[in-house]
């Protein structure tokens, strides 16, 4: 999970959703100097904005971007606000209700399909931007499940590709933080779980977005509702 | 990996290719009496006939049948003869060239899609058919591999169904011993990795298929060229 051979080219996998930890990690990996190929899944998501500031990020970096529609997948993935016909929870992540946007084995469809993609391209490393905000609702984003996953995508393709996850103990705040620095354009990214054409301001999404600003006295350039 | 619940009326997800070994499977959860969703994946293999025959077994035992197309990740997963403009090699499975009909991280990619629809739809168990025969090429198809998957999914949906596989240490001879008492209609099931009309008699799969009839002295009903 860590990133063993750092003084060589390393060729990535990205999953970039068009969200800041995702956005952010894009950032992280091109001042390493990786050829980053980033895949952006198109799941069916009520937030497909987001597809559209994976485009921005992808372009802005001028790296090679794939969007993939697995969305007749998405649709037999039940039960979640942020696939069906069910309202999206408002308020902090904490919030038992929040666990309503758990779409079922996504984070494992995600990387499954993106280490095949990583195995068939010879690449180093697969990386995915999960942070520890995202623990306490998500299985599927905790550190114990992300090295189990490595070591079974490993052993059933007979292959040394990791995971990397460097923002796996890293608040949503720290990831600002980093994004701060590297000039992450946050403009470009989209967190809310509504469909809207601006961030509501008030769904779990992103109430986390404008606390990892206010925390580091970010300026938030967001638009919100 | 086993069937710990067997006395109860079991909710059952089947991996469903349409060749022998998963139809085997079919009726073999036929005849426990489970309730079964059988899932079969278009990936763009050559050989897409063999989803007709996943389409006439499904027919056949009157189950809930979804085939899902997911051609477009098929056509990422590069360097298979399987989906690409490879031959199909020709000789026993244990010759060298059969690696290259490795589609890298099929199962897992297969299997995670699979768990996600059966944590949807608050399933037991998801079936698989893979066997000892596979071993040797496919790393994805081994029993520390499966033991591996399945607690990750397990991790990963705070879950508790079950990879269900009863072959993983049955030959092929043994699978088709048990389809003969179960009267699986092999007729109406597809190996061959060759694109064309009938069974070519000399891919590794079909040289497999034929040992297994032959082995235990049962008619072998499939057409060959």
């Amino acid at each position: 999970m860590g990133l063993s051979r750092d003084n060589k080219k390393m060729n990535s996998i990205l999953i970039l959703s068009g969200g800041m930890d995702s956005a952010t990690l894009a950032y992280h990996l091109k001042v390493k100097k990786h050829n980053i190929h980033a895949i952006t899944f198109n799941y069916n998501q009520r937030h497909k904005k987001e597809i559209e500031s994976a485009k921005k990020v992808a372009k802005n970096l001028n790296i090679q971007h794939t969007i993939l529609d697995i969305s007749n997948i998405g649709n037999m993935l039940k039960g979640s606000s942020l696939t069906d016909d069910i309202a999206t929870p408002h308020g902090h992540y904490a919030a038992d209700n929040m666990k309503l946007t758990v779409v079922p084995n996504r984070n494992t469809i995600m990387l499954s399909i993106a280490y095949g993609i990583a195995v068939s391209e010879k690449s180093d490393i697969v990386a995915t931007a999960v942070h520890a905000g995202d623990h306490f609702i998500y299985p599927d984003c905790r550190e114990s499940f992300i090295k189990s996953l490595e070591s079974t995508l490993q052993l059933g393709n007979d292959s040394k590709i990791e995971l990397y996850t460097p923002y796996i103990n890293y608040s949503k705040g720290d990831i600002a933080l980093e994004g701060d620095k590297l000039l992450v354009p946050y403009q470009d990214t989209w967190t809310c779980y509504e469909g809207g054409d601006k961030h509501c301001g008030k769904c779990g999404a992103c109430i986390e977005r404008k606390e990892a600003f206010e925390i580091n006295n970010i300026k938030d350039v967001t638009e919100y509702l």
